[in-house]
């Protein structure tokens, strides 16, 4: 039996780069960059005006001038025009060009327009105002998003604003999700009195789903030459296995052996944690990934926050993020030689704290309390009693917080 | 002018029920449940071995038996079979349902199995010992997941065991994203110098498929004419325009005109923040609400966090989501007579606090700092001056956080 770190760092070890693709930039959201992107000229390309109004040369102002011609109006996007003398100013929109011959825009609610004529109400000008400066957000070649970034709304107006209508994004890896055991039955079965429905499967397909990975599932029932023929398959079509059940060693447990005999090595068998302490995790020759899960549902949903999305944010390049922790609410005891991922529910106290409050299981074959709790508190192995006020490590899996 | 606390009220004032449809379990996630899921048996359904091992009846360790004879073994899924005598035990798995005739489980490392007999090598044997007893985690009829609840992955495993294949989820309204303005050109296109390309629409449509919601595009040009027939068949196909741009109130913005001929009443125009002063709010007579955001980019984006998403939700009957804190990282001086909404990054200190930094921009028009920020921190109106360590709201757009 390994500790939580000594598996933590065996499945980091097997970080795999599975290379990129291209895609249009409307399907990238929630993809990780591959390439850097950069501006493909100024942002703002131009002097742009940021108030409906008038653009003057301020030095008419200074020149005591406080009436002006209209010459033209102007909208965003129109060719701009010049003025051609002090005494003249261009009506003009946010969002324009500031004519070149202009350097200050005055907003209508600081002027009197009648007759073709703009008037000032104010005395309160500067040069310069109401303008946004071409290049002041970018230059041109700068980079305004990177490999390596999970690709986020902000980063789809800054893609659009510089034209990339295709993104080169990370590959996801081919993941298959298999769940196994004759007493499971499918959600629309009835089940007799000692069955149950598969429901793992499901929660793991959705988890993956809100990380933008669809996965595959498939079924094994417990007849040894069919898991093996099935194993076989997936490691020809997949590079993960996700297994869920099957593997704590039980009378009935064939699927060991048969990853086994298909040549996965198995890098490690029963971690020091509660719940998922059967926890197997192995390596084909050609590099898929194993990473068979206990069946319990809470140990299940736990291994897939702590080690499989680590794993795969890793593999794909995605900036490391950081830890969370949380303050423990509550006195907690827990007396086995185990690392301990507790369920808990998390709130902000006045001073901005994040707070975790335990939530009592009924042990890891409970998953009923998994739609009640935010996230899991990693309490640490060599300690026993955990005390009210202490931080700890958190794995968050509800997104409010 | 409104105050933003003003224009909020009258958005949520407009909330409005879509009804419900129903859907398959798995296309379910991030959807919102219309009905009550209740539990078709209890959970779990028997009492369920959790170890590998033998199940015998307690009363033989009172009596000094420590050998028993297997009767049978029994997996997971299996009819189970009752001992005839203490001096015998089920071979049993984990997961299988317990024979009514025994009472405890003991697992294979505290025993020693050899020609058909188990032999105890532990003293330490407890009654009722490795079983989780039937209606521990609910009762039948229990509800398992409510009305108003977001569907997560924990919901998806709730449902998929107690056979819900389908859900009675909320309907999502129908919404178009508007972009007008003949200075914005098509992402794949090459501006002229004083154009630039839409990016607004992109952006909103990410955040919405965020939050589930698929949003249909549409691009007014500057024409009078195409645009109240646009508006006019948008109103008559959709329940909700969010427009961005055209409303500023300068010379060529013809929506608001177009909308009042349309029957739109407009319910706010301008609210005492920045950025997103000139937000303009209406309603038509048939119930679709028109809202009509600043073309900034800053401005749209946070106007749809503020305003549109909390209506949304509202409208979903989703739980409501606590107002979420933290506190300023830096001191911040802003003396508009506006709430200034300000970009943030956020960390959490060894206190586990939730700190916000601020990131100085360039004005509203500036949105080359969304992508490197993770929230936006909403100062009071009546201040102008704001202290390190003071805690304010924040309208966080970043999920690490």
């Amino acid at each position: 039996m390994i500790t939580v770190e000594e598996a933590e760092k065996i499945i980091l070890e097997q970080v795999t780069d599975y290379g990129a693709e291209i895609i249009p930039f409307e399907q990238a959201l929630g993809r990780v960059l591959a390439e850097n992107i950069k501006a493909d000229r100024d942002l703002p390309p131009f002097d742009r005006v940021t108030m409906d109004g008038i653009a003057i040369n301020y030095n008419a102002i200074e020149n005591g001038i406080s009436t002006f011609r209209v010459k033209l109006t102007k909208a965003a996007g129109d060719e701009p025009v010049d003025i051609d003398e002090h005494a003249e100013c261009v009506e003009i929109m946010t969002g324009a060009m500031l004519p070149p011959s202009t350097d200050t825009v005055i907003k209508y609610e600081d002027l009197e327009m009648r007759a073709g004529l703009a008037t000032l109400v104010t005395n309160d000008i500067k040069r310069g105002q109401n303008i946004h400066y071409k290049g002041n957000d970018k230059r041109q070649d700068d980079i305004v998003a990177s490999i390596g970034q999970l690709i986020t709304p902000g980063i789809i107006s800054m893609v659009a604003s510089v034209g990339e209508t295709e993104l080169r994004v990370k590959k996801m890896p081919r993941v298959v999700i298999l769940s196994s055991g004759d007493e499971l039955i499918e959600v629309n079965q009835t089940p007799s009195q000692y069955q149950i429905r598969r429901s793992n499967n499901y929660t793991v397909k959705a988890v993956l789903k809100q990380h933008n990975l669809d996965a595959e599932m498939l079924h094994l029932p417990d007849d040894e030459a069919i898991i093996k023929k099935q194993l076989k398959t997936c490691i020809e079509k997949y590079d993960v296995l996700l297994l869920s059940g099957g593997v704590s060693m039980g009378k009935f447990d064939y699927i060991p052996k048969a990853l086994d005999e298909l040549n996965v090595t198995k890098l490690f068998h029963k971690v020091q944690q509660r719940p998922g302490k059967p926890f197997w995790f192995g390596k084909h020759e050609k590099g898929n990934l194993v990473f068979a899960l206990p069946g319990n549902p809470v140990a299940t949903f736990m291994c897939i926050y702590r080690y499989f999305l680590p794993w795969l944010n890793a593999s794909l390049g995605l900036e490391e993020k950081p830890v969370m922790r949380a303050v423990l609410n509550n006195r907690v005891s827990f007396i086995h030689p185990l690392k301990y991922f507790m369920q808990v529910k998390l709130h902000y106290n006045e001073y901005c704290q994040l707070m975790a409050t335990p939530v009592e299981g009924n042990g890891s074959g409970d998953f009923a309390n998994l739609a009640d709790t935010d996230a899991f508190m990693e309490l640490p192995l060599e300690r026993n009693e955990f005390k009210r006020g202490e931080a700890f490590k958190i794995w968050k899996f509800n997104h409010r917080f």
